[in-house]
């Protein structure tokens, strides 16, 4: 019984500072050079420069033991409880290849979650070994365009049984990381009941390899008019897909069973990755504020500046400390019981983080929203964290019934 | 090593229980009779009724040994961590006798603190043990009138050595507790030294027995409309009061020493009884929004309601967690390391209490803003702490100073 | 056509003056002396002095010519349009007895628009020439305690026909000004019609002397502690009410129209109030941040306060345009049009104004929330004004769905 | 005397639905293909497609009759008032082609009003005809990346007389339009005088041809990712840049009183547009609300999207009342009393349009960040101008003084 210990352990200590020194010292200043080596022609394709950077880095990370963190409760992972990793999260989100460097990247670690929990050994073979080595990527295929996501329960790809095999055919887009070429796997939500299953047994999940004829990827979605090549946001077509039966992970019908195991873990990895982006803004803010000059004195005594630093300490602490208690949460081992504080963070945490880069953007000026700065891509990628996953209102909605239900016995 | 527990120890749990109890089934619905029963017509009294109510419940909770909580840390105490305290202050934040009932509430802790810590055993003598068994209580007399109090620096009631005694003269206000005739003992900041001195050393702190000669309480002072009657908020005047020199408490100049060793503990008390407030308000939030109906449904089913419901509990467990790191960290024993994070709740607990109770209001309609729901009740004491112990603006340049010293070597 | 012209009319500037000088040199401190005279034993009696001072000031009004203002669209009135009398209502907002001066006090108004509009010579005579001379005041009884009357089809006060009277039980609550002893004429929302009329043609407005027998003042209902006396905000039970059917107005089942002809332009009268003391309280503000010190600087230079300013000085700006676009909507004589204008303002002006108060109460210290300083007054006054009339939530509402079905042909 | 009548005038209505039609018919589904087509290899040219669509819609613009709007007070142009330009301009800001169709887009029409009023007719003849027919683009070089423009007494390029002309020095950057093929003349703020002389009068405006020796365009910078091609953001270096010196205008040390004049109306044309932005996303938030569905009710339905429509609709009104005060303001002709306003609406109006855009993304979930809405591109947009001419923070500052110096004597 730990009586809620949400501070960092002696055992994670040493780990943690190898993490914090790395990012700092190696990958942050490696992932301004890898952004700025970003193909401008050929935007789908790593050059031999970029290759050079993340492997590099990998491998530095690999050979301290600095690898796969994420895998908590598993014998192939570090061992380490979700609130431990969960600080090394933040400190990951302080830079762009920083997840990446140590294996640690969404949507791969709900991916192998995925293959580690629900899979046959027959399914994981060719995928989760690669995966948890680097070697390929994967991608997560639900959203679709032409329904409200929002509620997974209108998802509609058809999934349909011929022979050994199943015939897919539908839309999938915001499918974040292929657009990468190693991107090599794709674990797809399908439609395989019909309107007269229950409303959350319709739907399942099928392991895609991304080369399987009839899958094309359409086009490459931006965020606010970038569009993160090489990783990606895709837009893919299915068209009579085929795959074996055998891809079919768990059973028809099981597909949000498997999206609730998944999503836990990588929505607290998400948001304490926006602490540590909130977290590299404020610095950030906080430096400007005392070097810049305009009116005779330093920009920290201007205005409101002070309150403005103040209001971002005070909420980066809170948002912190609400998600280490759901890292706990998850830890005690009740997914159910966790269900409700991982909403609370999945609606605070980007917000916050969101908030907190704005008023980081605007005390830089005009540099704050350009590439000089990193303030402007931490804040399209936070932005999209309030839809990914669920958007606020989803969350917000489910945080309101729990609470309901504590002083009534009707449905909410 | 405790690694930033926050949860409830072992130890605590059936104190707290006992504590949560008490206050649900026996002192909510006598804080609701004692208000009723204060008197209109003489208003700085208590009635039998009232005195029977009150003495009542401490009789009952001495004797089941729930007293004295707060004193945390000294061998007359009760031997809880800061920590274990908060859990209690929450629950007695939930009703209006809720501190009184168990001995634990403001100003008198922190009066008993500065018995406990700063005087002798002659200056603790008459009033510290009286205060301990709750038969006489205290007020700490510091704001004026005429000074920006929330700079102390600019406190100015004079207090010049005469022969053995010290001769006091000036005014002061918001002197809470100061109405109830139980009230015998004042602890009064004053001015005794000049402009030469070092701006932090020119003040003293003094007992002043209430009944001294000199002492004139002119007038209650109302808090949006209400006087607090029989507590009170009393606007006093010194006219040549005179106390021995031996009523000093630790020495000349030393007055700011002992306000931040009074302050600490005190602001995380109120900070949790504001979290008490905001969880009692949210309670009768959503109990209102499943019995009342409008336009065919439910209120929770209209509008916003569920993101309003939704949005107070996640600003309140936020709100808790940095309360309880604050109370970690004094249990630290590293007042200067905690002070940061005292500031931090000052602004953040009552300002999140404030607007849950505010949409607690709303939601009850007109009843909310009345005296037959204690919601209103609860915001204008709310209103109060954004103002006590250093309003907003100065708890906020606390906390923005201390962070922007960690990036820069120049003072801020 | 004028153009939407938002301005003062020469002809009103005169008047404005007028009114805004006796305000500030004779009105505010008059009031203020009224208000430290209310008898805090006899609470629900005028005073001498208190007779004299309001009586005093109304005469001067009157002798003056600056009387009735709100009567805009009759012969018995002033001649004004909407929007002239707006800028009116703004001045009497600044003080207390401001609008009682000029005989422009709610509900006096709005129910003299109900004799004015409504009623027959023989309803209104014994009523109305004496409202108009400020001889009697009256009440307006619409919400009840035991139904949510933000849903006013929700109104259940029986009143049935027996003979040649109608017979009322039931109880209403925040009759604003029943407890005023000059008050001698209810008008009253009552249910007349079954589950089988149409929702909105069940209920009727009737006539119901102040002295009937079976008329019962329970008690006044406090805002936030304070009773408002002599006003008062009562709640009164009627007890087998007798009134002769004739007190009926326009006939059964129209009181539904007569509430939004009634409540239209009083909810204008009642924002360009909060105008007012929005800006009252905004000169308080910049005063005091002048004239107090703290840290060795003047408050105005301290923190945010320079940004605080700023932003009250634009909400009040564009809050005040949309009151007058409301009015002059009001002005063009299509009252449905006028509609959605009017549920703007009236959820802006009054959250507006409880911010702009509540920062200046901040910038006072303890003084703000004190009766030294008129702000908290203002404050809880304002407050009302979020559920007087339809809380924000039903106006918001309305606000949307008017916007929605300019893009759809369903229902929304 | 027109007694701030801010309606539409009559000459205005025709105008402004010829106007508002060509925008919603024509220009709304050209600028979609514009955006479309612009290349992803060369992106600082026009394609031959490019050209087409938007010199076609010039053609048309001008050969009704809808052209240079904005020169409301000059014999060349369209005779209208600020307050009647307002409404155009708010349409204008519906579509991405919206204002340079009619000839009226920044930084062309601020630095045509340059040329018009303080340009000697040698210095205007090269540039100002070509400007007012749409034949090339110019743009305004104020902005230095080592310096706080914030604080326009900064600014640093040097400008040296040597001879008969000046050689200018050093670097600009957020040079908009400047990447446009079709830009060929800078208006350049540079630093003449020395610190012996007034602050405000060490500075000058100058012509440089953009094919200046010297000049060198050094790179685009990005907002949010997007480098806004061909129109682009320019970095822009200075070496030994030599021009005649009649290049000069007004004279040395006038460079203040040229932006003062140049910026008061370019802001409210911003604002307006902001304005315009506001609306087209709430129609976009509305018509996706009734469209799309979850949970089994129209998003319309759920959570708080009737608040958050509602409150939209009123920032909106409020947002664009400011606007046109400001305009008519603008239109009395005195300056120095417009300023305040300009300065409120330039704090008000960006934040109010981001906030509004901001919703309307999320309504629109995944799809609401991409390239397939244009909400994205608005928010990147409307961001930049909460910085470009002035900061928020120093607008605030301006709005705060111009307050506090009603009621003090003192500097402020």
């Amino acid at each position: 019984m730990n009586n809620m210990a949400l501070g960092m352990t002696e055992r994670l200590k040493p780990i943690h500072a190898a993490v914090r020194d790395m990012i700092r010292d190696e990958i942050a200043p490696a992932s301004e050079e890898f952004l700025a080596e970003v193909s401008k022609g050929e935007r789908w394709v790593y050059t031999d420069r970029q290759r050079d950077i993340l492997e590099g880095l990998k491998a530095k990370a690999k050979s301290r033991g600095l690898w796969n963190f994420w895998l908590t409760d598993s014998e192939r992972g570090s061992g380490l409880t979700i609130v431990e990793y969960a600080y090394l999260a933040e400190e990951m989100g302080k830079t762009h290849l920083g997840a990446e460097t140590f294996n640690c990247s969404a949507p791969d670690t709900g991916n192998m979650e995925v293959f580690e929990r629900y899979c046959t050994p027959e399914q994981q073979k060719p995928w989760l070994q690669p995966l948890l080595d680097g070697e390929i990527r994967s991608a997560y295929l639900m959203t679709e365009p032409d329904v409200a996501s929002s509620d997974a329960t209108n998802i509609a790809m058809s999934c349909v049984a011929d022979g050994d095999d199943y015939v897919l055919n539908g839309e999938k887009w915001w499918a974040t990381g292929a657009g990468d070429p190693r991107c090599k796997i794709y674990i797809v939500m399908v439609k395989t009941g019909g309107d007269d299953q229950p409303k959350h047994q319709r739907h399942s999940m099928i392991l895609v390899p991304a080369d399987t004829p009839g899958v094309e990827v359409m086009r490459a979605l931006t965020v606010y008019g970038e569009d993160d090549a090489p990783h990606g946001h895709m837009h893919i077509r299915f068209t009579d897909v085929r795959v074996p039966k055998a891809n079919l992970i768990l059973g028809e019908g099981r597909g949000f069973e498997i999206a609730q195991g998944r999503l836990g873990p990588g929505r607290i990895h998400h948001c304490m990755r926006a602490i540590g982006h909130a977290e590299a803004a404020l610095e950030l803010m906080c430096k400007r504020a005392m070097r810049r000059e305009a009116f005779g004195k330093k920009l920290a005594q201007l205005g409101a500046n002070f309150d403005i630093i103040a209001e971002c300490r005070m909420d980066i602490e809170m948002a912190r400390l609400l998600c280490l208690k759901a890292a706990w949460m998850m830890d005690q081992g009740d997914a159910k019981a966790a269900a409700p504080w991982i909403s609370q963070i999945k609606v605070v945490a980007p917000n916050m983080a969101l908030k907190v880069v704005d008023e980081a953007v605007q005390m830089h000026g005009g540099g704050g929203i350009s590439q000089d700065v990193p303030l402007a891509r931490m804040w399209t990628h936070l932005r999209t964290l309030r839809l990914a996953d669920g958007p606020d209102a989803v969350h917000r909605r489910q945080v309101a019934r729990w609470e309901l239900r504590k002083h009534t016995q009707e449905k909410v």
